[in-house]
């Protein structure tokens, strides 16, 4: 069994678990972005988005929503921030998908990931009407 | 009706949709942090993690991964970011409830949000105690 997340399920690999159900395990992340900083994963292995079944998400969603309110009680954070990347290229590094749940504490103790830029409507409507085209295409 | 996500929802207010549904509405983000960049919102107002009913929290976690499975499909995305904030602390600035799916193109292209540092186990077992108990103490 390679996957380390999916050995954290299994109780083969020891993690600091913050929170159980029947879908999910939760547990603080080694390498801390902030305090009380926690991952969320199913317990049956998934890669990302490209493969997660939308009900499974949904349960992984849920107890992001409830690590969030548990994260917030017990330490007192001001704000949450739920993260998740699917792919080498927005950063995913472990292959069993996982949301990040980052209690917040203070302004500018980070660095928000993206610079946003505004675009023309027209430029967003025309790729709008790609997008919604996808479906028909498959 | 001051929620500007509200009036998207209801129409009163222009946005370039991508993806519909009963509990959702997807759109493009006006400020593209990458192309494609969209927004999704449930259709009742909600303002954060702390309020938002777990059953809404999946249906906009649903609709997410269909989002980001047609911004991959149209746009030939490599890899897709999920992003919320709750909180100002969070960089939250809009106040209804909204999950950011980001499409990636190329690596290096943005700057990840936080730098993460590892932690004493010991350290880790404490703090996970603590949150564990939190639900006790209510």
């Amino acid at each position: 069994m390679s996957c380390v997340f999916c050995r954290i399920v299994q109780g083969a690999e020891p993690a600091r678990s913050v929170h159980e159900d029947e879908h999910t395990v939760a547990f603080l992340d080694l390498a801390q972005a902030t305090r009380g900083h926690t991952l969320v994963v199913p317990r049956v292995h998934h890669r990302d988005l490209g493969d997660i079944p939308l009900d499974t998400a949904e349960r992984v969603m849920r107890a992001a929503v409830e690590v969030s309110r548990r994260l917030t009680g017990a330490l007192g954070a001001a704000g949450v921030n739920l993260w998740h990347a699917s792919g080498e290229t927005a950063w995913q590094s472990a292959f069993h998908f996982h949301f990040h749940v980052v209690p917040r504490y203070a302004d500018g103790d980070r660095t928000p990931p993206w610079t946003e830029v505004e675009q023309p409507v027209e430029f967003l409507a025309g790729m709008a009407r790609s997008i919604r085209a996808w479906r028909i295409e498959m």
